[in-house]
């Protein structure tokens, strides 16, 4: 289950075996987690056996946008900045974001490219969750698979309430200034 | 279960009953319903036994923005405008979509206010998925249940891609203005 694959997209990076050994560290953050509200101990544990661990030094591109990708990250510990190319193809930076902070998930449910790069501002310690481990988790354990599901709604349905907001905003400044 | 409690946000329309009846309606548009990918016929029938069927006339205002809500309509037969309150107040059309289409999932999700209006075209035959019907269908058929939320997360993240995507431009475009 650990054993490293050509495919492993973090391979070049210090790797930490599976998350069970981070449960403390997850459970210190929990607060910060959006993902695992209403998570138990029990419950996170579980889902540990299905993530692995990563550790990134400062200043290493752990996603890159455009590329390929099926797993989402849960930052543990440390920063990283979330940059997307705009139209001139110039970086423009999104966010900077800590520990509890869930980076990949759209790549994560659709396989399709990463719609940013994140690359980080300090030592970063992530836990991955990739496709092949979520199906694992809802065939085997589907109550909290479930509920992994639907925090996971939850999570882009505000996300895409947030960013619906602002393009309604931005498009009706776009038409105040043209008039 | 089908009992009409004062509660029920389309008391005032022509009840159908559950949507068992419209099976066939609904295998007949299924390759334009997207919340249904990948469902077999007998996988439908079972959602249908949660979802209540209402017909609508034309002119009607089957949602309405700001207010509360916590069911998801699909629309079976019809035509259907959507709207949003603008920064001036006036109401602006965001799409007019048909059968096939999902209307408010976001308040299925969160129980958060509607996030725009949505007032019928034409006579429109829709069937109602509420909050009660979809724990009741998670809990009685997991893995119906699950494939429902894995599309429902598969529908939300794309559109999340989208919606981000034409923000990014918009703000670009508003740059580009400013300078």
């Amino acid at each position: 289950m650990d054993a490293k694959t050509a495919a492993d997209p973090f391979a070049a990076l210090h790797a930490l075996g599976n998350a069970t050994a981070h449960v403390d560290r997850i459970m210190a953050i929990l607060e910060h987690i959006r993902l695992f509200e209403d998570f138990t101990r029990a419950e996170i544990e579980w889902l540990a056996r299905y993530m692995r661990c990563y550790r990134a030094d400062i200043g290493v591109e752990i996603l890159r946008e455009g590329e390929p990708g099926d797993c989402m990250l849960l930052l543990i510990e440390g920063s990283v900045e979330i940059l997307k190319r705009g139209y001139q193809g110039l970086p423009q930076r999104l966010a900077v974001v800590g520990p509890g902070r869930t980076l990949g998930e759209m790549s994560l449910i659709d396989g399709e490219p990463r719609f940013a790069s994140c690359i980080t501002l300090a030592p970063t310690l992530f836990a991955v969750l990739d496709r092949d481990g979520l199906t694992r988790l809802i065939a085997e354990q589907p109550k909290t698979g479930i509920k992994l599901l639907m925090e996971l709604v939850m999570l882009l349905n505000q996300r895409l309430r947030t960013v619906s907001g602002e393009l309604l905003k931005c498009l009706d400044n776009q038409r105040l200034r043209i008039r």
